[in-house]
């Protein structure tokens, strides 16, 4: 930095926000990283990511499947939802596959820059917000409509061989940084991972770390 | 309640907390939760399980061992401690076999319920204050000495057909209440599983729930 630079100084590097689609946990933070972020002049990267290919290496289960913990984690994303003010219900179908909806917001990302985090908060308020199904291409297509985006560009951006390695390049680059569950932040290189780490992500972009 | 209880009505049902020796987030867990009990007028019944025995249900893999996520926990947990102002130092093996510290813990709550915490807390802190060793029925019966139980009788009940089935029918139990990790509380028939979840357990003892 130096006195001349009006700006105040180089811009701080955006916070990462990974999170999959069919994450409730996820859903809960997408809630809550915007209005956190601004706070601390931070931009947010939203990057979706599909758990089920990163448990491939991390040997997990889908969470609400597995004996005694499903249950519970059932228990507390709903109170955890109730505490932060958030509504919450659930899809019929838990997991479900959301590989559309990401690919959806890569290509938006690239094609539409104003929109593609507008679409990521459609689809997870369609999925969580009121339980919908966003599992098919045709209802990403329907939310991106929603928002402004043409509809029949992303239909044919769904098939295309870019998009699909697209995502399948950012799941490995969050896999080599470190992501291992929804949602999943790194700031500054630090990572942050769950909706219960929201208030030490705070604290880190307050203090810089401790 | 009348209002010639002179008590005050009907004491408050304990805390159950629930946690393995080896597990360096109930340790963490352990150094607040004493306090944070008394505040609200609680007991805390200290009930060690073994994670090994309850992950043969849940298909879950001891946590530092898994790819990508161990070495995530290893950081968080570090950073947990500091933020919590609790100094941690792992041991050298990890995860350790824990059943000797648990089943002393069982037989000094039947036999010595003065000193039970008081040896929980000193195992405890052995294990992870000072990155000791306590896998050992050896190393538990010196600690177990050091806060005045007597180590003959400790190291003739650690072999015993019933402190050992004592064990097994209070893991059995935690599993039945849905117990699936360490560490985890029950109050008033609500679980709380994680230290992360303290704060979310202190608000209930404050507010009965929300």
């Amino acid at each position: 930095m130096s006195d001349d630079d009006a700006t105040g100084g180089e811009p701080k590097a955006p916070i990462d926000f990974y999170f999959d689609f069919s994450s409730p946990y996820g859903y809960l933070a997408a809630q809550k990283i915007g209005e956190m972020a601004q706070l601390y002049e931070r931009e947010v990267d939203w990057k979706p990511i599909l758990l089920g290919v990163i448990f491939k290496t991390t040997g997990a289960q889908p969470l609400l499947d597995i004996p005694i913990k499903g249950a519970y984690a059932r228990r507390d994303m709903e109170r955890m939802a109730r505490m932060m003010g958030v509504a919450i219900t659930m899809p019929e179908v838990m997991p479900f596959p959301s590989i559309p909806a990401a690919r959806a917001v890569y290509w938006a990302k690239d094609t539409h820059p104003g929109q593609a985090v507008t679409l990521a908060k459609a689809l997870y308020d369609e999925a969580f917000g009121t339980g919908g199904d966003i599992r098919d291409a045709d209802a990403v297509i329907r939310i991106a409509g929603e928002v402004g985006i043409d509809g029949a560009a992303l239909s044919a951006a769904l098939g295309d061989a870019a998009v699909k390695e697209r995502l399948k390049t950012e799941i490995e680059a969050a896999m080599q940084v470190g992501v291992c569950g929804s949602p999943f932040f790194i700031v500054d290189g630090e990572p942050f991972w769950g909706v219960d780490r929201l208030d030490h992500l705070e604290r880190w972009l307050a203090t810089g770390g401790w």
